[in-house]
This record gives C-alpha cells, structure tokens and sequence, in this order.
C-alpha cells in the first residue's frame, strides 16, 4: 500500500462513530468501554484471499461487509445484540488505499445497519493474500443464551430464509455459467445480511433458546448441533427451503452443504408452533424442515422415505471437503 | 492441514481452561461470559508469516506466545488486566497438526502467566503464509485508563527494560552473524514477556495516567504520544537504556527504532520522583530517559547538546519504513 501506518490510522479513524460508552475510542494501545453488569458473547471470524473470495469477483466493498456480517450472525445465534467490534486487516501488497477505504465502507455499512461500533484493531502487512479478521462484543437479550447444546427430543427443526443460494451464486461467479436468473444467488454470496427482522420476532415472541447460523452447511451445521445436544435430527428434504433454481436440477446438495448460507437454524417446542405458524402467515421466512429425536447424527428423509446422507456434508474452512 | 476443522476444534478445546466467569466457552457460535458493571479495555493485534517472523527461526510455541504477549502488552498499557483471549489462526498448507499443537501451546503458557482465559475463535485456511490474529479483554485497575493523550509539560519520561535487545535479536536471527553474546537479545525476539512485576508496582503506586507499549520503537511510539497529548519530549540519548553491544557500536539506533521492545513507555509527575527512584534501587527496570515540553514532536539530546533525529524512525507494519 502506498500509505503509511499513521496516515492509514487517520484515515479509519473518521468511521469510529460516537457512543456514549466509549471512553477512548481508535488512537491508543487500546479502546476503552464502560459496560453494564450482564453476560456478554464474544465471537470472532475471519475470511481469507482465494480460500473465501477473490477480488475478480467481490469489491473490497462487499468483502468489508460479508466480514462483519458473518461475526454479526454469530452473535445474533448466541441470543444476543451486537454492540462492538475490532478489525485486522492484512494488506496484500497490490492492495491500494482506495481499496481499503472501500473496505472500511461496507464494513460501515453493515455496522450501521445492526448498530454496531468500531472499537479499534490492527493493520499489518502481508506479503502475498488479503485477509480480514473480525471479533464482536454482544450482549444477551434475554436470560439465557442461544445454544447447540439445549435440543429436546420432540423439538421441531427450523430455518430462517432459503439455503444454497451463496453456494449458488458463489459456483456461478467462479464458472462460465451464464449469470440470467441468478442475480438473487450472487448477491446473497456477496452481501448475507443476517435476518434480523426475523430474529427479532424469534426473540420477541420467546420462541426457543437453541440456536446456531449456517455457515458450513445445513447438514454439517445441524450435526454439530445434535452432537452438541446429543440429540438425532431427522429432516423432511422436501421442507428444506431453497431457490427453484436448485430444486430437481440435481444441485440440492448445495442447499444442503453449500455453506455460508448466514441463516439461523434453530429448534422450538411443540407448544411455541402457533407463534412460528404467525411468523410463516406472515411470510416472515421461516420454514420447519424437521424433528429432533433421541438419537445421535441427522438422517434424512424425502416424502417419508429415508434417504442417504450425501458424502460431502459440509464446507470446511481448512479448503477442503471434510 | 492433515485433520478436519471438526477435529481441531476437539483438540484446542482442551485449553479452553475452567472459569467461573465462563457460562459457555469453546463450541458454540460464541462464547458467553457474565462481567461486572465497569471500564473494559479491548485490543486486537497480528502477526504475519515472512513480515514479522520466518518458522525457520521462530517455532510455532513462540509464534504463539508472543502473540498473545503484544496483545497483554497493549492491556497492561492501558491500565487494565488482561482476562479473556479469541485468536484466529491462519494456517497455511504445509503447517501440521503438531505445529497447531505447538502453538496453542505457547499461547497457553502466555495465558497461564497472566491469568487470561481461552474463549473461542477461528481457524481458517490459508493458501499461502500463516497468520495469527488474537484479541484479548481487560478490565481497568484503577478508575482512569492509561492514555498516550494525557501527558503534561513537566512530566518525566520513562521507560521499563531495555530497548533494542528484541532488533538485535532478530537481526541476529535474520543475519549469518555470530549469535555469540546474543542469547537474551534473541531471547526477548522470541519471547517478549511483558514487564508485569514493574507494571504492578507502577500501578499500586499510582505513578501514572500516561502510557503506551512500546511496539514500533521509541521515536515513532513517543512521537505518536507526543501528537495525542499536543506536547513536545526531550530525551537525553545517553540515558536510554540498551544492552551494551548496542551502545558504541554504530546501533543506538536499534535502541531508538527498532521496534517489537514491547516494554513499557509512560510519563510521570514530579512528585512521584521518589517512588521512581525507590523502583530503579531495587532494579527493578525503570529508567527515566527525559521530560515533557509545551511544544510539538521528540528532540534528542546527547550530554546536553541536540543531535538530528535518525531518518528511519520506526517499525512500520506495512512491511516499509514510514
């Protein structure tokens, strides 16, 4: 980059908006903030040049964004109000200011959607890829926390939005394919705003304490969660939401190990079912796709018949297929 | 990498050590911790393979644990006591499993020695270089947070150890040169461990507001001082504390701008001259260096007379000089 350290610090320092608990913002070893008694959570999320994103295909704009998204997800997960966060960025040495002006823009962008503040972080060099590594402080809203690890037998299985579309827009971007029709996919790839509306109402109406985002894939995301719980989950294939782009094209298992999808996947007693039916009337986007069983794994089943697991069942964050 | 995400997570579970803080630790999309009402202090720091360190010579136990030492390093500058870390691990294709191990070992024995506790994370992959990104939570001592903005006209300026040794240490390690005589320069390359014995005396003797680590040398971090608090500092060049095979040698100068020192820089009031004084009887590795002027920038003095300032006045972690 052709600017220095300091010059660069002046430059982010303008999106250190004002909060009234900020006692020392960007500028020292390290910002200071009064907090409240309470329980808190605490996540941190990375995303990594030609492992998550080329810039061929995504502006530093929208990779600012998806960072700060995917760590928001995860707090919105825990049952909790993002409030802070801090950022490292390691600068590859094509990569201009402007470039991480833009950066710091749509990172901007998705904090000022979800009222979150800049606290501060690092800038380093490196000497080949980009990367950016964010951490958010949240607070709880409720009394207890949104866990893995509290599924019931009995529990209906649920998810927020459709899956698959990322992975969708992802393949399409990174082939030849034609790009008609996939406009909705490509932009869930570069920009999966977590569903906030919907989470608010989840939390609003009490609906469960058992919740976690998708992000490497319905069905590895959901065998976390049963092994978490020590629970079975069985799931209806033909509930699981996703685009009719994936449906019947032979390309349903991106909806189901596609990853990055940023929904909520959560599970809910019998009795909070007529607030969920509300919130489906309502086309609030959120779809029962299961049950969860005394058990152990996730088995699926497609009009009532039992189905074989696909052999890859989720993305993993270490390059490969797990 | 040889093992999946799944399985690492298994495995740096186990440094997620007991605290009674910790409602929900390693394993869920967040951790979730209760905090008492107060002042927190939140920073976040890198490392990059092949800008601040080569695995040639630096094993992942000492990546990792001098990571999370500049992280304490920033806390305790601000006054606070480090309590929770997140770290993200970039790995790289030809890192093994065992150097994983190796590194959340060093991290772990950092923790232990300033009572900090795991709370989760990332690990993503990499296609080239590794990295290492940790942010680390702490909470005030005293009511007033250490600034770089509150120095006065008048104050001494003081520094904890010696500066220069961590320079000279990796120029030794980057260089053919003999390492004879080298090993505590190489040592505080490799391990610089925060001064937290003087720290906690200058924190129940209440010596100051003003602080900062010194992580970019001397010059550049006093001058950055200098600029937040609108002052002007002197330093008399001869009091400077550095090993000996720096003085004399043509290498003051990696005593002034060498950088990684992460010692301790503050100034201090009069009155508390004589608990400064009490505090270098006992050797404790406080030396004060000069003073605070109305005014602007760092001046150097040797044996009463100004020098020039050295071109190259500090680390800058663009991988540059500034």
């Amino acid at each position: 980059m052709e600017i220095s350290e300091n010059s660069f610090i002046s430059l982010i320092r303008k999106f250190g908006r004002k909060n009234k608990r900020i006692v020392r913002g960007i500028g020292d070893d390290g910002a200071v903030v009064n907090l409240d008694r309470g329980q808190y959570v605490f996540v941190q999320d990375a995303m990594v040049e030609h492992v998550h994103f080329e810039f061929s295909f995504m502006d530093p704009y929208f990779v600012g964004r998806k960072a700060l998204y995917s760590n928001i997800s995860d707090i919105l997960a825990m049952g909790a109000q993002p409030a802070f966060y801090l950022v490292t960025t390691g600068i590859s040495p094509d990569m201009s200011s402007k470039d991480m002006y833009r950066l710091y823009q749509g990172m901007d962008r998705a904090a000022r959607e979800f009222g979150v503040t800049l606290l501060g972080g690092d800038t380093v060099a490196t000497k080949t890829d980009f990367f950016i590594d964010i951490s958010v402080v949240g607070k709880l809203v409720g009394k207890r926390y949104y866990g893995r690890d509290k599924a019931k037998a009995g529990d209906h299985i649920a998810v927020t939005g459709k899956l698959g579309q990322a992975a969708m827009g992802l393949k399409t971007l990174q082939t030849e394919d034609s790009r008609r029709g996939m406009k909705s996919c490509i932009e869930r790839f570069l920009s999966p705003k977590p569903p906030y509306a919907v989470w608010k109402e989840l939390v609003k109406n009490d609906i469960t304490d058992v919740m976690m985002d998708v992000s490497d894939g319905l069905l590895m995301d959901l065998s976390r969660m049963m092994a978490e719980s020590k629970k079975e989950a069985r799931i209806d294939l033909e509930r699981v939401p996703m685009p009719r782009s994936l449906r019947g094209c032979g390309l349903e298992h991106l909806a189901l190990s596609g990853g990055e999808d940023y929904q909520l996947l959560f599970t809910f007693p019998e009795k909070k079912m007529p607030a969920i039916s509300r919130l489906s009337e309502k086309k609030a986007g959120v779809t029962v796709i299961g049950r969860v069983f005394n058990g152990k794994g996730v088995r699926l089943f497609r009009n009532g018949k039992e189905v074989e697991l696909p052999d890859t069942t989720g993305f993993d964050h270490f390059g490969g297929r797990s």
